[in-house]
C-alpha cells in the first residue's frame, strides 16, 4: 500500500514536472506537497512559497513514507493488512528463542485474508457459464422417465451411456465378468464428480480422522480428491502462486516437488536448509533470512511447503513448530501447504502426529485460510496403484479454483467406487490403520539396528516410509561427487536403490533415505549383507 | 532470426551511442557499421569517413534485413529452416481455390523440424536424475526373494505393498471381495506406470484400428495414456507451446479448450470463424488472415487444433481437407492437434472417418512429428467415468515430455487392469463398434426427423454424438443475448438442457449443440414435445 502511494505520487509529480506551475496548484494534496519543488530548482515563487515551504513538506512526507515502510517490512507485499509493529518484535524473539510459542501472537492485528493467485481468479470466475449452469440444473433435477419424467433432459453433456446400460451387448461382454461385486456397471457408465463423490469424501474424512488418532473431525465438504498426491500439490501450487512466484521449502524435502510445483506452475521453490547440527530441524531464523533475500530479489514468496511426517527424515513436526510456522506464516502474510501424506504410518508407539487441522482448528478463524493439508489416502492403505489423494482447506477460493481444476486429473470412477468399498467399513478401517503401524515399526527397528551394526546412524524416524540414514563416513570426498559414487556402488555393487540426499536437495553430502516399508522383515538380512559389501569396498565408517 | 539481429544492433547502437568514439572503433562488424552515424550527426569525422561511407553501410544492412524478414514471412518465427519463396505461391493458389490438394507441397523444401516448447524441453532434461536412473536399474532387474535373488531391492520409491500383499488382513478385508474376478489385488497394489502398461496401450491401439476401419495401425510405443481427454489437450498444450503463444482454433468449436488449452498451460486460442454460409468448413484464406494478424500482434502461432469428427457439428473432415490443413500447418512450420475422440461414433453408413495418422503415414517423414492426435477411450466405450485418453504421436521430444507429465494426470491401475480386459479382445471390440455406430444412427435420425418437423434443420452430421441445429428463427433477437433467452426458454419451459453455439464460440447466434447418444429411442418423441411447448412461446420459425 505505502509503496503504491509512493509510486503514485512520484508518478503525478513526473506527470506534472511540464506545466511549469509554480505555485502549487495541482490537484491532489500529494501533487500540491511536490510540484512546489520546481520553485526550488528554477528560482521561482519567493524564497517561502518557492523554497522554504516546499522543502519542510518534502522533507515530512519522506520521513511519513519511510516510517510506514518501515513499520510494514513484516508483512508481504500483497494484502498486507493494518501494521501495528508488533510483528518484528515477534520476529526477534523467534529469532532468540528457537521455536517458542510466543504469547505476543494473540496480541497480534488481524489481518485481511491472505489471497489466492491471479490464475486461480480466472478459473474460479472462467467456469460459470451457461454451459456450467445447465449441468448443474441437470443434477438437481434429472429426467428419468418413471422417478423424475418432469425432470430436465440432458442434451448438453457428452454422453453415451444409455448404450452400455440398454444394451444386449452388456449382458455378453467381458465387462460383465470384471464388475460383479462391489463395482456396478453405472460406477463405470457414468461420469462421477471429478473432485470426488460425496460417498467417498464422508469416508476419506472417516479414514484422515482415524488417521490422525481421532484429534480432529474433518468436513467432507472441505475436501476435494485429485488423480495422486502429485496433482494435489500441483493443483495448490496453480491456486496459490502466479508463474514467478516462490514457495519456502526446508530441506531436505521430497524430490517430488520439484516436478509437482515447479514443472507445469512455472512457480519457483526456495529451498531453506536445515542441517544435521540441529537433527535437521527447521530454523526460523533461517526462514525469515530466506524470505526477506527473495523479496530483496524481487521474488514474491506465496507460501512455505512443510511436510509432516518429514519426507524423508521420516520426523514429526511437534506442535511447537507447527505453531511457529503458522507464526511465520501469519507475519508475512504466506500460505501454509502441510503435506501430510504419511499421517495414517505414524510407527512409533509415542509417536504424536498433529495435523495443521488441529491447530488451526484452536485458532481464531483468521488462519484456516491459509492453510491447505495434502492427503494421501492411497499411500496410507498401501494401494498406491489407486492414485487418489485430497487436497483439504477452508479457504473457499482454494477449493472452488481445485474443484474446477480436477477436470484435467480426475480420480476414475471405479477407482472410486472402489475407494468406498475400502475405506467406508470403520472397523476395517481401525484395524488397518492399526496393523500397518505395527509392521512398519518391525521392519523399521529390524533395518535401523541393522545399519547401526554396520557403523550406520540414522535420525530418529517415527512417520512416514523413510529413514535418514547417515552415510558420510564411507563417502570418498565430501561432496555431491562423493555421495553419487556411494550411491552408484549401492546400486551396483550391493544392488540396493536408494535415494541419495541431493535429490531431496540436502546440502551436506552423504545422507541417504531408504524407504523400508517396502522390505518385508526376511529382506531385512539380504539388504544387511549386500550394504556390508559396499562398506567393505569404501573406508571404513567413523 | 532476423529480428532478433536487428534488436540486437539497436541495442548495441544504444549502448554505444553515449561514449562519443565517432570513428567507428566498435566490436563488432554491425557495430561498426552503425556507430560512425554519430560522425554524422555530430559532424564529426570528416565527410568521407564520418558521413558517406557509415551512410552507404546503413542504408545497405537496412536493405538486407528488409529483404531476409520479407523471405521469411511465409514460415514461422522459430525454426524457419531454408525459405525458397514457394510457400507463398503455395498459399495464393490454396485462397484461390479453397481446399485443394497442390501439387506443389511435393515440391516444398524439407523444413525443420518443428519444435517443442521451452517448457516441454526443461521437462524431457528435468527429470533424469539419478533418482530416475535407479527407478530404470529397478524396472529392469527386480529382487525377487525365489525368482530373482540377485536383483536389485527397491529402497528409493515410496511403496508399502508388501504389506497388502501378504498380510493376513487381505483375505478378510473388503477388497477382496471387490478384486474377485480380472482385477487381481497386485494391480491395486502396485505403481503401474503412469503412461499405461504396454498390454493396456496395445489394446488401445488395435481399439483405435477397429475405430478406423484398420486404415491405419498404430504403434503401441507412440501411445501415452491420461486421465482423460481435457488432460491430454493440456498436456499436449504445454508441450507444444510456451504462456503466451497462441493456437488457431477454427470456430464453432469444443468448449472444453477455454479449460484444457488456456487455464493453466497460460497457451491462448485464436478463434478462427468458419460461417454456415460455407456450411461451417474450415476456410484456409481465413485460418491464413488470422495466422498473419496474430503475427503482426507479437503473437506466436504454435499450432492449429481441429477436431474430427467435429464437436459440435458432428461432420467429418475429408481427405482433402486434411491435406489442405497439413500443408497449411507444413508451409507455416507449426503443429497440428487432432482431436479424434469420436472415431469410433462414426454413425453415417457411408460416412468416411480418415484419421490425420493417416494422411502423414502416407507422406514422407518430415510432417509426423507436427502431428497430435487425441483420442478418448472412455467416450468412444461409452464408459466416460473411466475417464482415459490418449496422445499418440511420432514425435520423440513430445512422447518424452508427456510421458513425465503423465505423473500428474495418471489412469489408476484399477482402470488400466477394467480397459485391458475390457478391450483386448478383438472380437468384442469389433462387434461394440458395430452396435455403437448402429444405436447412434438410429436415434440420430429420429432426433434429426422429429426437429425438422418442427421446422428445425440440422446440418448434416455423420460421426460423434452431435447435431448441430439451426434455431435463428426461434430467436427473438439476432444476438448473443437472443440465442441464451432462447437457451433459458428450453431449459426452463422445456426442460432440456442443450448447449448454446456461444459456448462453442460459434459467431453466429441461433445455432445449439443437441447430444443425443445420451438419449433413448423411447426419449425423442418426449423431447419433441418440449421443444414443441418451447416453440409455440417463441415467433413461428421460418
Amino acid at each position: 500500500m505505502t509503496r503504491t502511494e509512493l509510486n503514485r505520487n512520484r508518478n503525478s509529480n513526473s506527470e506534472n514536472s511540464g506545466d511549469g506551475d509554480g505555485g502549487g496548484g495541482g490537484g491532489t494534496t500529494a501533487m500540491r506537497i511536490i510540484v512546489p519543488l520546481q520553485g526550488v530548482v528554477q528560482g521561482r515563487g519567493g524564497l517561502v512559497l518557492g523554497s522554504v515551504i516546499p522543502c519542510a513538506f518534502f522533507y515530512f512526507l519522506q520521513f511519513y513514507l519511510k516510517r510506514n515502510r518501515k513499520n510494514d517490512s513484516g508483512s508481504d507485499d500483497q494484502n498486507s493488512g493494518s501494521s501495528s509493529g508488533l510483528p518484528d518484535r515477534t520476529r526477534s524473539q523467534s529469532e532468540l528463542t528457537g521455536l517458542p510459542r510466543s504469547l505476543s501472537r494473540i496480541l497480534l492485528s488481524p489481518r485481511n485474508s491472505v489471497s489466492v493467485s491471479c490464475r486461480a481468479n480466472c478459473v474460479i470466475k472462467g467456469g460459470d457459464s451457461v454451459y456450467d449452469l445447465g449441468l448443474k440444473r441437470v443434477e438437481e433435477d434429472p429426467y428419468d422417465e418413471l422417478g423424475n419424467p418432469d425432470g430436465v433432459i440432458e442434451l448438453g453433456v457428452v454422453k453415451n451411456n444409455k448404450f452400455s446400460l440398454e444394451d444386449d451387448l452388456v449382458s455378453e461382454n467381458p465387462k460383465e465378468e470384471l464388475v460383479s461385486d462391489g463395482l456396478s456397471i453405472s460406477g463405470i457408465a457414468s461420469y462421477e464428480p471429478c473432485d470426488g463423490l460425496m460417498e467417498l469424501k464422508m469416508a476419506v474424512a472417516g479414514f484422515m480422522s482415524e488417521a490422525t488418532k481421532n484429534s480432529v473431525s474433518f468436513d467432507p465438504s472441505q475436501l476435494v480428491l485429485t488423480s495422486g498426491a502429485a496433482s494435489a500439490i500441483e493443483i495448490l501450487s496453480f491456486c496459490l502462486a502466479d508463474s514467478g512466484n516462490a514457495f519456502l521449502v526446508p530441506t531436505p524435502c521430497s524430490p517430488g516437488y520439484d516436478r509437482d510445483v515447479k514443472w507445469r506452475t512455472g512457480v519457483e521453490i526456495i529451498h531453506v536448509p536445515c542441517r544435521s547440527a540441529d537433527n535437521f530441524n527447521m530454523s526460523m531464523v533461517v526462514l525469515d533470512r530466506a524470505f526477506y533475500q527473495a523479496k530483496k530479489r524481487g521474488v514474491k514468496i506465496r507460501g512455505i511447503i512443510i511436510s509432516n511426517p518429514s519426507n524423508p527424515m521420516g520426523s514429526l513436526l511437534s506442535r511447537e513448530n507447527l505453531y511457529a510456522i503458522l507464526d511465520f506464516a501469519r507475519e508475512r502474510n504466506i500460505h501454509i501447504i502441510s503435506n501430510e501424506i504419511f499421517a495414517g504410518s505414524v510407527h512409533e508407539e509415542e509417536g504424536e502426529f498433529v495435523s495443521m487441522a488441529e491447530i488451526v482448528d484452536t485458532e481464531e478463524n483468521i488462519d484456516r485460510e491459509r492453510v491447505h493439508i495434502v492427503y494421501d489416502i492411497s499411500k496410507d492403505l498401501s494401494f498406491p496403484g489407486l492414485r487418489s489423494a485430497a487436497i483439504y482447506s477452508s479457504n473457499e477460493s482454494v477449493l472452488s479454483a481445485s474443484r474446477k481444476l480436477t477436470t484435467l486429473s480426475p480420480v476414475s470412477s471405479p477407482t472410486q467406487h472402489l475407494l468406498i468399498s475400502a475405506i467406508s467399513n470403520p472397523k476395517f478401517v481401525q484395524r488397518f490403520v492399526k496393523t500397518n503401524r505395527q509392521r512398519l515399526q518391525r521392519i523399521y527397528t529390524e533395518l535401523v539396528k541393522g545399519l547401526k551394526d554396520l557403523g550406520i546412524e540414522c535420525t530418529r524416524s517415527n512417520g512416514g516410509f523413510f529413514c535418514w540414514a547417515d552415510m558420510r563416513g564411507l563417502i570418498s570426498s565430501y561432496s555431491e561427487k562423493g555421495e553419487i559414487e556411494l550411491w552408484n556402488k549401492l546400486l551396483n555393487i550391493g544392488k540396493i536403490n536408494v535415494i541419495p540426499g541431493s535429490c531431496c536437495h540436502c546440502i551436506e553430502p552423504g545422507w541417504f533415505r531408504f524407504c523400508f516399508s517396502n522390505l518385508s522383515e526376511r529382506d531385512v538380512p539380504v539388504v544387511m549383507n549386500r550394504i556390508r559389501k559396499v562398506c567393505e569396498t569404501c573406508k571404513s565408517p567413523n
